[in-house]
């Protein structure tokens, strides 16, 4: 079996070809280029199967890859004669060859927007770009990895989606596996506004309210993928885990492509988990390696609610290890206050010359309006972060904006409109005559 | 000046090259392949302006084309090179050839997904496919036609973008009024829903409310129109209506280019002022006049909602005239009782063997829900009365289920969260254990 380094690229172990079909325990399973699983922390490897952690160190499983390193022009053509979606990057992902054939959302493949009116006023002029995830067909990036979700449950023969959710993921699996042809049963604490509830629901599949807190939703979780009633279950962020974070590193194969097969000089990225931040690292280190783009410097930059930021906490205090917090933030998709991937993020930024920020809630509030105001663009309170700590970096000096730049929207501000609701509304209210049009300051 | 008729696409006058470039009262005009103007009815011809009436007899105009009616290969292959937005069509449209250099929200090639579970459901065996217009930037097609009038207005020397609005529109002229940096004013009832005015202020342009209701506004609008304060405005669906509906267009060359270059054999369009369904024929005919289609029939359906239905209710009885009805229904994107082009769709029906059928509210609900559960797509209730009246009529037995089928889906689900609400929730609620969660049924 040939299996090679996620980190470094180099094969080990006896060639079998480019086919990636591996004989796990589950029988024959095609995933494309990945060959096995390998340990973030211990490097031991396991077959591709619904596994996510060590059995020796209990470190996370990620994809390790027979990756395609003959001629990167002819890569290139191959990529670029795809489908405008993430399917068009099959040939680097843990998905068989043939996987545009099969029912899935087909996220991907979103705008890279040149954002020179946001960069005017932040005063950037180094180029200024807005990856816009928000046109994802459940209008967040988590399609991109549910997507990858669904082809390894697909593979492993399971029938259910599962996920815990107060949010973007329950729709986005509940889309997915609508589309796919699963069966979805997606938990949710039961408490959610009736706006969330919907949006998770309408697609038909199982959607349980748990009478609890999110942590109460996850241990119910982690007790159904234990027990024989959760056979046949992919959970996407519990044992699909290893496969569906790989969705991530599409966004950094597609900024690159789109940049004409350019890095950029910088990127700022929210954090959650940290899954997302590591991967499009991961995903640029790739595209270096395969030749696809030339290799030169680039900075990551984590951005946090200040209500929700273990990590950047942990990275202006210096720690390497990252202190968990309860998190009080209107960015609830980014509240985890106690990232699994924390530590690797300040890895990254130290490594790459980045760094970690918070903003405010009112600041992510200006942010969504910034945005807005100036590239038409409605994000939700993440990509508020996002905009906010941009903008604070770059007033800090610790952001060159002199560099291309790349700011990451990861979701739609239709989702979370209650952020902006109190402070935004019409300019005036006027009976319809000229008069009074003219009284309202309004005639131009 | 080279002017050519729309219907027949014949040239006229003295051609002066492809450039398109117009000297009107308002100095030259580069809107590309346009030429003139020509009115609907009467066939009288006008210079490129913001006009929108004939002065002869009042009937509406349209965009009338030097089209590239040489070799269709080398335009097929200009257009597959191009941006994967609407302007790979730019050589069909009014806009000038450096449009995709501008700053403009870029919406369309939008997916068009093969909706094979939904087929299964409705008993359509020769393909049916959904366009998925909830995938452009404000997530419904109007921003399409914004991206046009926008052009538009540019071309014109306008500041100011307007509409009146009480949904979609307001949030796409919003938006894109922000990123092509005019000032946008839009005018909106005062009694809006909270959630729909914060869609339409949050990108920081003018959101007025009028004290009346909906033709309140609409008549003040004319007003505006027709006053000093007015000068500089672009309307983009009053004087600058002739552009912007040919936005629409560009849902025929997408579905066909998709297609393989290829016509479908029947389309079911949403009708609310009958504009888009017009567009759309109108795009499919140049496409076959181009050669970039082989020409072949195709059927067209419309579709309304029982409560809004003057064009479904006038095909029925076999009338030529639209009589006006007074709008009580959940799609109120479609709610338009007295649709200007009522007339010309009943033409349309007429001459491609094509029908207008309506469903009621609690078959748009059901249809919402059935396409979500089949695709994962989460359509407003206008893709419900699509999705609704394509079932119907293939029940009927007036849509072939044998023949290749294209459903519009023209907005977002996400928008019309009240139309699904009472009827979408949970599967069950329950403590977080096993045993209730075996009783209550759900252990597969
Ligand atoms: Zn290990
Ligand atoms: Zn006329």
């Amino acid at each position: 079996m040939a299996v090679q380094s996620a980190d470094t690229g180099r094969t080990t172990g006896t060639p079998t070809g480019t086919t990636g079909s591996v004989t796990t325990a589950s029988g024959t399973v095609d995933l494309g280029p990945a060959a096995a699983l390998s340990c973030r922390e211990c490097g031991e490897r396991f077959p591709l199967g619904p596994i996510f952690a060590c059995t020796s160190c209990f470190g996370p499983l990620e994809v390790a890859y027979d990756l395609p390193l003959g001629d990167p022009e002819a890569l290139r053509r191959k990529i670029e004669s795809g489908p405008t979606n993430l399917w068009r990057y099959a040939p680097l992902l843990p998905v068989p060859a043939d996987v545009a054939d099969k029912p899935n959302l087909n996220p991907g493949w979103t705008k890279l927007v040149k954002a020179d009116r946001l960069a005017a006023e932040l005063g950037i002029t180094g180029g200024l770009y807005v990856k816009d995830d928000s046109g994802n067909p459940t209008h967040s990036f988590k399609d991109r990895v549910v997507a990858q979700a669904v082809e390894a449950a697909r593979a492993f023969g399971f029938t259910t989606l599962s996920c815990s959710s107060t949010g973007n993921l329950a729709g986005a699996v509940g889309a997915a596996a609508a589309r796919a042809g699963f069966r979805s049963c997606v938990f949710i604490p039961h408490d959610l506004e009736q706006g969330k509830v919907v949006m998770a629901a309408v697609y038909g599949g199982d959607l349980v309210g748990i009478e609890g807190t999110y942590d109460d939703v996850n241990r119910f979780c982690s007790e159904l993928i234990g027990d024989p009633i959760g056979e046949g279950w992919g959970f996407v962020n519990v044992n699909l885990r290893p496969y569906y974070g790989e969705g991530s590193k599409t966004l950094a194969y597609e900024i690159c492509e789109q940049l004409g097969w350019r890095l950029p000089d910088q990127l700022v990225i929210p954090i959650a988990s940290g899954s997302q931040l590591t991967k499009v690292d991961k995903g640029l280190q790739e595209l270096i390696k395969l030749g696809l783009v030339e290799e030169k410097p680039y900075k990551i930059f984590g951005a946090q609610a200040e209500g929700c930021s273990p990590v950047s906490t942990a990275f202006k205090a210096g720690h390497e290890v990252v202190r968990p917090q309860r998190p009080d933030t209107i960015a609830k998709s980014l509240a985890i206050g106690n990232p699994a991937d924390g530590p690797y993020v300040l890895d990254i930024a130290h490594r790459t010359g980045g760094a970690v920020e918070d903003v405010t809630d009112a600041q992510i509030v200006d942010a969504i309006k910034l945005l807005a105001r100036t590239e038409g663009i409605f994000t939700e309170t993440a990509g508020g972060v996002t905009v906010g700590v941009t903008k604070k970096l770059v007033e800090a000096g610790v952001l060159d904006p002199e560099l291309t730049t790349v700011v990451l929207n990861t979701g739609d501000g239709l989702k979370t409109l209650d952020a902006v609701a109190p402070t935004t509304g019409p300019t005036a209210t006027i009976r319809p005559s000229l008069d009074a049009f003219r009284a309202a300051g309004l005639a131009g």
